[in-house]
C-alpha cells in the first residue's frame, strides 16, 4: 500500500508545500486582516527559543532593552527624506483614536529609527554618553501586497537594535559586529543554517542607512531569503533629528549611527531551508521539545515507562515531551512528530518494554533503531549533537552544489532558475543590476574576492551573489 | 547644611513625586504621541524580570504562549454587545493601509477576546481539544484621555491569558487558579507587594465577563490600584463566535472561557507602593540589580577590589553591578543608586582596601555599616531574603494601619481620602456603590466573612473594600 502524502511533495509545488506544512504542523495561519498571521503555539515555541538564543547574545554584545511607542507622529517619517520615500507605500496610518478625528495621523511604526532618534537627541549630552546601545523586541506593521506567513507579513515581530556613536568607525565595528557575532553565529550554530554574509548594493540598501550588512540564505528550492541585517545609518538620522554631543574637546558633533533587526521571517527560513517531504526538521539546539517520547499503546507498564524515560532524559539535560495520549492512534501521533520535526523520537510498546528496548527515530539522520533504554540519557546528548552539526552540513553543500560561476549577465539569470550565480560586480555594475532586476533577479550581496565582507561596493575583486529571492 | 531634596516630597505633592521619580530614576518618559510612553533600559528591565517570573508561573499553570495580530477588522468587537460599549470609546482606528482606504477600517487591539476565539472556534473540534490555555504577551492600544505614565496609557505592555473549557465547573477554577497561583504568588512573594484578593461588583466587572477576580494594591497616599485580574467569561463570546466543541455523549456544546491580564501597570505600582522620598526601593527578588559595587575613587587598588567583589558576589548567585564610573562624583552616583532603589550599594574607598572592609548600605532596611569584604558573599544573600520580607511586611502594615470598618456611606467617603473602608455590602449595595461613584469613591472588590473570595456578589457577610483608586 502506498503512503498517501500529508503534504503535497516539494518537487510538485514548493510554495504549496510550505503552506501544507504551516499549517499542518500548527505552526501559524493567517490572520482576518490580509497579510497578518497568528502564530500558533508550536510555532511561537520556536520563535520564544530564538528570542532566547539572539537575547543573550544581543546583551553580551552590550546593548539594553527598551521599550518605544508603536504610534509614531506621521510628521516624523518625512524628516528622513530616503527613509520616507521607502516607508510611505508600506504605512498603516490611525486617523481616529478615542471616538474623534486625530489632529494629526500617527502610523503604526514600521521600523523605529525616527522615534529613537527623538529621544537619542536628548538623552545624549556629551561623549559620556556614548556609545548608546539599545534593542527592542516590538512587533512592526508594513502594509503588504503579496503576503506569505513569516515571509511578508504586514505585521511581523523583530527585534530591532539602535546604537549611537562617538565616530564613523565605531558605529562601523558595531555593526560589524552585530552582523558577525549576533546574527551569523547564531543562525549558523543554533538554526544550523549556512548562511552568506556579505554587503549589500546601493539599490538594495535599507532606506536612510549608508551601508547594509546581511545574511543570505539558499532556500529548499534555491532561491535566497534575506536573514538578519546590521545598518550603518551615518549621521543621516542624527542630521534629521539633532542629535548631537559634546565631544572631549568641548565641540557638538553628530552622533553615528546603526541600527538592525531580525524577524519571525526566521522561522519561515527554518521551514524552507531545513524541512522534507515528511515535514519540519527543527535543529536540535533550537527545538523547544528535543526528543520525544511516544508510548505505543496505554498499557500501564508502557505509560510508566515512557514517564521514567522522560525523568531521566529531562534530568541528562535534554528538553523532553512525553506523549502518553494514547486514546489516539499511535501512527497518527507518529505521522505528527514527524511534521512537527521533533529531532528525537522514542518509541515505547508493550514488548520494549519487556526486553528494555525502545525504538530511537532520528529525524534529521533518518534512521530508526531498537536502542537499549538504559543507554538512552548517556547517549542522547551525543545524537543531538550529531545531528545538529548534519544539518548544518546539508545545509552548506546545497549552496556549494547550487551555486555557480558565471561571467555574463544572461548565464546569471539561467542559474538563478534551480539556484546562485556568482559574478564579477565588475561585469554587472549598477546598470546589469537593474537589467537583472526587471527579470526578477536580484544581487542579494556582494562578498570580496578572499570571502570575506566588502568595505566598499567598488573594492577590486568584488563578487555579486544574484538569485531569485523571497 | 540641608540636603536638597532630589525629589519633590511624597507629602508635598504625591503625583508629583511619582513623575519626579519616574523620570529621575530613568523609567521612562512620554511618548510623541499624548498617553504613549519610552521605557526606558531601567524601567524596561523591571519588566523583563516581571515577565520571566509571570511567564514560569503562567506555563507552570499549563498554558502556551502564542500571537494573534494587532490588527482586528472593527465588525469583530461589535460581536460581543457588552464587550463593545466598554471598548468602543477608547479604540484607535486604522482607516488606510499601503497608501489607500481600507474597505473596512481596522481596529489596534484593545485585548483579543474577539479575535482569539475567531481562531478557538476553528481550533476546537471535540472534548479531547480541551482545555485550551493559551497566553500572549503584546502591547494594546486603548486611547486614554487623562493619561499617567504606566498608570493608564494609551499603549501598554501585559500578558493576556485565554482559555475555554467543557465545563462552568473547570473554567470557574482555572481562573482563581491564575488569580492565586499565578498573580497573588507573584505579586506577593516577588513584587513584596502585600495585595487584597476580591471578586468586582457588576459594576466594575469586565466588559463581556460573568465574574473579574482582582488583585487591589494600597499605594503609598493610601489609594487603590488595581492589579491583574482574572475573569470567567461564561459563554458570552463563545455564543458570539460559535465556538463549540462535541461532548463525550456527541453533543454540540458551547465553551466556558476564560480571560486574564497583568500590565506594565506594575511597574507604576512599584513606584507609588515601595518608594521613598530618595526613591525607588526595588525587592530584591525582582531587582535586575540586587547590589552594586561602588569605587568611591579611580585608585588602582579600588577598582581591582570592587571588580573582585563583583566576580565573588555573582559566584555567590547575587546580581552584580560594578560601578568603576571613577570620572563621576562619587556622591552623584550614590544618590543615583538610592533613586533607582538597588537593594545593597557596597561602597570601597582606599582606606576600605586597605582594612580589608566595605560600607554595606541597606536600601530597604536604611542601614549603613562597615563590613568586612571577606564576609560579604555569604552574608548577601541573607541580607536580601531579609530585606524582601521587611518590605512586604511595610507594605502589609501600611495597608492594615490604613484600613478601618465603617457602617455608613459618609464614613466610607471619609475614611477614603486617607486610606480604605471596609462596609457591609448589605448596607452600600449597587445603589450605594452608585452613590460613592459620584463622588470618585469606589468599591475596589468584594470580600467573605471569613477573608476569601465570595462565589455570589449576594453571598451573606460580604464585605465591599472600597476606596479612591488610580
Amino acid at each position: 500500500m502506498a503512503k498517501t502524502p500529508v503534504l503535497t511533495p516539494r518537487a510538485d509545488d514548493f510554495p504549496r508545500w510550505y503552506q501544507d506544512l504551516v499549517n499542518k504542523a500548527e505552526l501559524a495561519e493567517n490572520g482576518p486582516v490580509r497579510g497578518t498571521m497568528v502564530i500558533r503555539p508550536y510555532g511561537y515555541g520556536l520563535w520564544e527559543r530564538m528570542q532566547q538564543e539572539l537575547d543573550s547574545r544581543i546583551k553580551a554584545a552590550g546593548a539594553s532593552n527598551a521599550y518605544f511607542p508603536l504610534l509614531i507622529p506621521q510628521s516624523y517619517l518625512t524628516k528622513e527624506a530616503e527613509h520616507v520615500e521607502g516607508f510611505a507605500p508600506e504605512l498603516a496610518v490611525v486617523t481616529h483614536g478615542g471616538g474623534k478625528e486625530l489632529e494629526e495621523p500617527v502610523v503604526v511604526r514600521p521600523t523605529s529609527e525616527t522615534i529613537v532618534n527623538d529621544y537619542f537627541a536628548k538623552w545624549v549630552q556629551s561623549y559620556r554618553d556614548l556609545p548608546l546601545l539599545i534593542n527592542q523586541w516590538a512587533n512592526v506593521v508594513r502594509w503588504e501586497l503579496r503576503p506569505r506567513v513569516f515571509l511578508r507579513t504586514t505585521e511581523f515581530l523583530w527585534q530591532e537594535g539602535h546604537t549611537a556613536h562617538a565616530t564613523h568607525e565605531d558605529a562601523r565595528r558595531y555593526a560589524a559586529h552585530i552582523h558577525r557575532d549576533v546574527y551569523a553565529d547564531f543562525m549558523t550554530h543554533v538554526l544550523a543554517m549556512d548562511v552568506l554574509p556579505g554587503r549589500k548594493t546601493a539599490r538594495e540598501r535599507f532606506a536612510g542607512a549608508i551601508n547594509t550588512l546581511t545574511l543570505e540564505g539558499m532556500m529548499g528550492d534555491g532561491k535566497a531569503l534575506q536573514l538578519g541585517t546590521s545598518h550603518e545609518l551615518g549621521q543621516n538620522f542624527a542630521k534629521a533629528f539633532h542629535t548631537r554631543y559634546l565631544s572631549r574637546d568641548g565641540r557638538q558633533e553628530y552622533v553615528w549611527q546603526t541600527s538592525w533587526g531580525s524577524t519571525t521571517r526566521m522561522i519561515g527560513s527554518l521551514v524552507m531551508m531545513h524541512g522534507d517531504d515528511d515535514g519540519l526538521r527543527i535543529p536540535p539546539r533550537l527545538a523547544p521539545i528535543q526528543a520525544v517520547v511516544v508510548a505505543v499503546k496505554g498499557d500501564d507498564a508502557v505509560l510508566a515507562e515512557v514517564r521514567e524515560i522522560g525523568r531521566r532524559l529531562t534530568a541528562a539535560g535534554v528538553r523532553v515531551h512525553v506523549d502518553d495520549r494514547a486514546d489516539l492512534p499511535f501512527g497518527r501521533r507518529a505521522v505528527d512528530w514527524e511534521l512537527k520535526g521533533v529531532p528525537v523520537r522514542i518509541e515505547v510498546g508493550p514488548r520494549d518494554v519487556a526486553s528494555g528496548t525502545a525504538v530511537l527515530v532520528r529525524r534529521i539522520a533518518g534512521s530508526k533503531e531498537p536502542t537499549a533504554i538504559e543507554a538512552l540519557p548517556g547517549l542522547l546528548p551525543q545524537v543531538l549533537a550529531d545531528d545538529q552539526a548534519l544539518l548544518l552540513a546539508q545545509s552548506r553543500e546545497r549552496r556549494e552544489r547550487r551555486t555557480v560561476e558565471v561571467s555574463t549577465l544572461a548565464e546569471a539569470v539561467a542559474a538563478a532558475s534551480t539556484g546562485w550565480a556568482r559574478i564579477p560586480w565588475a561585469a554587472l555594475g549598477p546598470e546589469g543590476e537593474a537589467e537583472l532586476a526587471e527579470q526578477g533577479v536580484s544581487v542579494r550581496c556582494l562578498v570580496a574576492a578572499d570571502g570575506s565582507v566588502p568595505e566598499r561596493d567598488d573594492q577590486p575583486g568584488n563578487v555579486a551573489v544574484v538569485a531569485r529571492a523571497y
